[in-house]
């Protein structure tokens, strides 16, 4: 790795110099011992933490991630503008403490429910709307440098997998290749889940359900020998933390397939360089060396799909331009170039045109050929 | 079996009584085969089926079910006004005869895009949007007495199950009480599944894939010997399914929980009654005798939720006047003075409110309570 300044040490690599000697509860424990030292040395308890937003969002080259900056900020108690932000953030702290404690896991509308209590002696609620304890806990991902689910708070759960794969989870051992034609239910935290054997050569991830369901049909994983991994509409942080365990762990390619339009051009930049309001998650969620399997643009031609165009809707189009002037596109000739010829089509299409060619077209020959070939956009 | 009169045997009597001795497969070949008898003897190629929407569906009050009258209507080849949708609906049903041949299915989006294809020697195509296929598979339904999924056309897959039970499906052995804290992940379609063994008293189908993740991480399933089966939203045709067929094939009481808001009261409407569009399928669909366990309007008093209230929407009061004149909730003392005391309030509660007793108290108080209690609706 090339030698980087302190200054550029970013806080993926903060966090995970952290990580090796510690974990999500003590740097609770951590939190509550400061502001008590604070207390009892007669300060304005203070929290101190990176700030989140595009200000302090930065596309590391090096990485090839968005990552946080390293403006910091304080928020005191006894300031009328931080004191309840400040409550918010120890009353959550709390809450994930006690998750800890009793080893549960709670969902993010859980934990607002848990928070939203009235102040004694006032008429003040702690929380009033989900989005104050959500944003207590993303603080705390900052402020402890672990992940939400590290903290035992969870999103939706979705999706489903299948492939020779043998995970022990929760006590028990499950076979993701003898799984019917359900596969296993990819649970909204994948932390404590252990590989013990991995036979796939890569992972595909595709953005539909029902796609998904062909490929399973076929049994696309055995004869390919790869993972199928699959969400019905968002990919969940569950989703992308297995895939990026797969990656990490065990060296496998990421290859995701979704529609071809901007929506799954989307998809495919979310999971190689994350997003903007979880930037400072990078390092747990971001999978620099994704690929985009399809649809591209080029498919729509070698596949003949263009009668099976659907016209952009103003809304495309905006999206196209907005991403087309994102750092991570805008000099990357390769997606440019989709980008435009999505603008010339005027056009997208749908993973599932692929049927009109015969149902098992997509697993018998689109999907063999692309990958034999490496026809993808990196 | 009280004796019914000719007059008022209804369609899923005429389906059952057909599908024992034929198979979905033999019906598109009838299909076939009439028209083909039309062809050859002179006259104008017709298909005959039961006329579906509002004005043929009634509530079978000994069923307890919606249910497609006996209105029928004829669809000839020969007549500008009809001939497009013959065309449509022998297109498809030749889609769904190749599925069955090659033991494959397609979702309802891939057999638009097979079916999607230019007539020869024309520039019209023979479907142009979904609906249309969609609409030709629900008239196939009518004409086979079969379901779409007994014709290898799934919709959406979505949801997870876990509890004491061994099934059988594409050649695997599969224990939803192994599998770790995801679960089994429910296909789209069920009807191939065999039950090995089903050690429960009763299964919680619930709204929201979280309080599945709260009840399987205190292994409610275990301790309270059920079945815990989830979706995200929607409860599919898969879930529909499954839970009909627990309750048929293994008298197991069927319990839902949702939000204790209208559209919860909907989701329980649907799995109970069934819904206007699928009137014709509710002998594959609905199940009579499912209770509504929560969260009732005298939940929120009983268990002190009042200060979680959110206030209804206009839309809300909208779809509980609609409700409450449904056919087979008017007369529905129970159900009149849930919606009654709903509108009182001006409030709903989401069923994550409860969360705010305790992280557990929905596996540990809630739902023990209410079971052991009975307090459900019916």
């Amino acid at each position: 790795m090339v030698e980087k300044s302190k200054k550029t040490v970013n806080n993926t690599e903060k966090r995970e110099t952290l990580k090796e000697d510690t974990d999500a509860k003590s740097e609770l424990i951590n939190l509550g011992k400061k502001v008590l030292n604070d207390i009892y040395s007669g300060n304005s308890p203070k929290i101190e933490l990176y700030v989140r937003g595009l200000s302090n969002v930065k596309y590391d080259k090096e990485s090839k991630t968005l990552q946080l900056g390293d403006k910091t900020a304080q928020r005191f108690f006894f300031n009328v503008g931080h004191s309840k932000k400040f409550l918010q953030t120890l009353e959550v702290a709390a809450i994930c403490k006690t998750l800890l404690d009793v080893n549960k896991h709670a969902s993010l509308r859980d934990v607002f429910y848990m928070a939203k209590r009235t102040i004694p002696g006032t008429k003040i609620n702690i929380v009033d709307e989900q989005k104050e304890s959500d944003k207590a806990i993303e603080d705390l991902e900052i402020i402890t440098g672990f992940s939400r689910e590290n903290l035992n708070v969870n999103a939706n759960k979705m999706g489903s997998v299948a492939g020779k794969v043998i995970i022990e989870d929760s006590g028990d051992t499950i076979d993701w290749s003898k799984l019917g034609s359900g596969g296993w239910s990819i649970p909204s935290n994948v932390e404590n889940i252990k590989f013990k054997k991995v036979d796939a050569k890569y992972v595909i991830y595709m953005e539909k359900a029902a796609v998904w369901e062909r490929l399973h049909e076929d049994r696309f994983w055995e004869k390919q020998n790869c993972i199928i991994m699959s969400s019905q509409g968002q990919t969940t942080r569950g989703i992308r933390r297995l895939l990026q365990r797969l990656n990490n762990e065990h060296n496998l390619p990421i290859l995701v397939l979704t529609d071809g339009d901007i929506y799954g051009f989307y998809i495919y930049s979310v999971i190689k360089f994350g997003s903007i309001s979880l930037a400072h998650m990078a390092g747990e969620m971001a999978i620099p060396d994704v690929k985009f399997l399809g649809v591209t643009m080029d498919d729509i031609i070698k596949y003949d799909l263009k009668r099976h165009f659907i016209k952009l809707t103003d809304q495309d189009r905006a999206r196209i331009k907005q991403m087309q002037n994102y750092d991570w596109f805008v000099k990357h000739k390769e997606w440019q170039r989709q980008f435009k010829m999505m603008k010339e089509f005027d056009a997208k299409v749908e993973i599932q045109s692929l049927s009109s060619k015969g149902i098992s077209f997509i697993s018998e020959k689109y999907l063999p050929e692309k990958i034999k070939n490496k026809e993808w956009l990196d």
